[in-house]
């Protein structure tokens, strides 16, 4: 009999940005039939079961995931991967592991080791803020957004499907792809911006320890191609630690762009550079998003 | 006598994103005595004509500049550079020269050039949209910018000062800087991001040559970080080969930062990668703008 998500206990495990959002879209449009919250601090568990983001809050991970059908993994990467080793043996047969990290390679191989019994299913919704914790939680997050669903050869049918209702139940797009694929792909659009956005923020702050007055010149160009390194550390540690060799290779071919252009610049070779600048002028214009 | 802006003349030169929406400014705000637009095109002319974001409008220089107390050279550096010596011998004396340049080394140098008789000021409005163009144009594009103003050894304080009634009377922030002093902090806070952008957006074309899904996972780390790569390559490529030595310098101070990141990352050194990107996390989230 295959399940659906209406009637299904969900549990989400880490109130953070990403988990809370859920949790808030899961009760709000009541997609499901429980959604219950573990959070690892008693404040958090506390204000979301008051502000109505979770029908039930705790801080006990064996109570909090005890009959659920779907349990939702969201915290850094690191901890996910520690946590499915302690979790595995609470879960009841047939239930659904899915995560929420950013990263889904060293997930999805901690998820091999799961327990027979248990359906798992790597997830990584493409959105965020630079605003991590509950407190930045708000329904509606995944609205529109890419939510990547990568599936292990144990994994079922059926728990594809369910899992596809549930991305698409808040209004994310679902893309369903292998987890290393998945990897060098988000190592190339997210892990990369995000150590470029820190070496220009530390390139900015180098110049101003000569003259100060370039953090008042800073306007829109500065503010867009560093804005992500104001994301939460901790969460972009695990990232990178478990992506390293992705995020390595492309480290090296940004390294050949930049040098490229920097060697076109130093040598006064204008058509050379106008035509590469034209190039991702025209490749960033068009790309809608 | 000191001249007040309500007393002048002006004339635009160049009714792009920047120029036509400085004449939108003192038009619907009654800035001045006479907007005056110069444009290359005749159909910008005339829309500018119609629409009202100039008194008058030609696309003659001669008639333009005609007995204007105020010039506001508004196309890209270069173009400034060449037009400065063409409208020097155009102007009545003690006529303001003013530019809205986003490289000031080169204009100042070419503005030191000009009769004795001229006012010359390098002006650089630190705003600006990836879209360019007239038909970018928009009333109120200044308020809150930051507008760097380089005065000549030869400009005098009433210059500085009609200068600066100009910059405040469209809602902008003056500061006032040595031309090659500007140049260096903007190569940091503007050109390097630009150049970042591009090496960006060229990178994560390669990984898609292999695996075009790319495009479709990029969210708004791709996003923000590579924006300003959509931006005007006629207008950068000025921007860069007027400041080539000051980019250079930023650039190899970027890559030592990037390397930096690279070889704790390569080495496992989580403890001063996590010092590193904490540091410009703060850096980066207590920027206010």
């Amino acid at each position: 009999m295959t399940k659906r998500l209406s009637d299904c206990r969900v549990t989400v495990v880490g109130l953070g940005l990403m988990g809370a959002s859920l949790c808030m879209d899961l009760v709000q449009g009541k997609l499901c039939r429980e959604v219950r919250g573990v959070a690892r601090r008693s404040e958090t568990a506390l204000s979301a079961f008051f502000e109505n983001a979770v029908d039930q809050a705790t801080t006990d991970l064996q109570t909090g995931v005890a009959g659920a059908d779907i349990v939702i993994l969201a915290t850094p990467v690191r901890t996910i991967v520690d946590m499915l080793a302690e979790v595995g043996p609470l879960l009841w047969p047939g239930a659904l592991v899915m995560d929420m990290g950013s990263t889904k390679g060293d997930i999805c191989d901690a998820m091999a080791e799961l327990p027979h019994h248990i359906q798992p299913i790597g997830g990584h919704p493409m959105t965020g803020k630079e605003t991590a914790g509950y407190e930045a939680a708000e329904p509606g997050l995944y609205k529109g957004a890419t939510w990547v669903l990568t599936p292990l050869p144990r994994t079922s049918q059926e728990t594809i499907d369910l899992s596809l209702e549930l991305v698409r139940a808040v209004g994310a797009k679902p893309v369903v792809l292998e987890p290393r694929r998945h990897d060098k792909l988000v190592a190339a659009i997210s892990h990369l911006p995000f150590l470029l956005a820190s070496a220009l923020v530390h390139t900015v702050d180098q110049t101003g320890v000569d003259d100060p007055t370039v953090w008042r010149l800073a306007a829109g160009g500065f503010r867009d191609t560093s804005r992500v390194a104001a994301s939460d550390t901790r969460m972009f540690m695990d990232i990178l630690m478990t992506n390293r060799e992705a995020v390595l290779a492309q480290l090296d071919t940004l390294d050949t762009q930049l040098y490229k252009l920097r060697e076109m610049l130093a040598n006064d070779a204008e058509a050379d550079l106008r035509a590469k600048l034209t190039h991702s002028q025209k490749l960033r214009a068009e790309w809608k998003k």
